[in-house]
């Protein structure tokens, strides 16, 4: 889990492999459609390719002289986890600290009305 | 937004990163608080915070001898909307193939009745 977080995170943290996941979230495409829009050398490119692989968010299969790329979810998924995780047990505090001070508000206005 | 996600997704790559998050959502801590579990010299975790600090996870305020880090939440947020976009846009394409492939049956079922 954590490998697989470290590996994840580091595949997103780059803008030409953010667009490759983008580009797939639309279906499966060859590598050379989607290596289109992007202004680099092929063997770079296959370099991005590579580390979204490792990061489990691409599978390449070649059927011929074709290789074809799809998107796997589930580390999308496994991360939006620890992201919503995360943010859940901050919010759950910031509501604590809301109600702490609704309390402290409520006991200074009925000490005041005494 | 680009360098935000870059920056954040590198931040959060690191496992020693993603502790000194983890025990933020818990609360404001000091330097020393957030360093004590991390088996490493105090430079190397320093540089993990400013790394942090960079990507606009962590604040610190340094009061006296006391240097207090808080969590900001905010690219949580941003980068929590990235990843939830892309697995709609996917399990959107999903829903279609799977109402494509019902369809399909359904006039299959039609003609073997005719």
């Amino acid at each position: 889990m954590t490998m697989h977080l470290n590996q994840f995170f580091a595949a997103l943290s780059d803008p030409t492999r953010r667009a490759i996941v983008e580009h797939l979230t639309a279906g499966p495409a060859s590598v050379s459609d989607l290596a289109a829009p992007h202004p680099m050398a092929l063997p770079t490119f296959m370099k991005h390719l590579k580390v979204l692989e490792r990061a489990g968010l691409v599978q390449t299969i070649k059927k011929g002289r074709v290789r074809t790329c799809h998107l796997d979810a589930t580390p999308l998924v496994t991360a939006q986890g620890w992201i919503a995780w995360q943010r859940s047990l901050w919010e759950t505090r910031l509501d604590h600290l809301d109600q702490l001070a609704l309390a402290l508000d409520a006991e200074k206005e009925s000490a005041d009305d005494r």
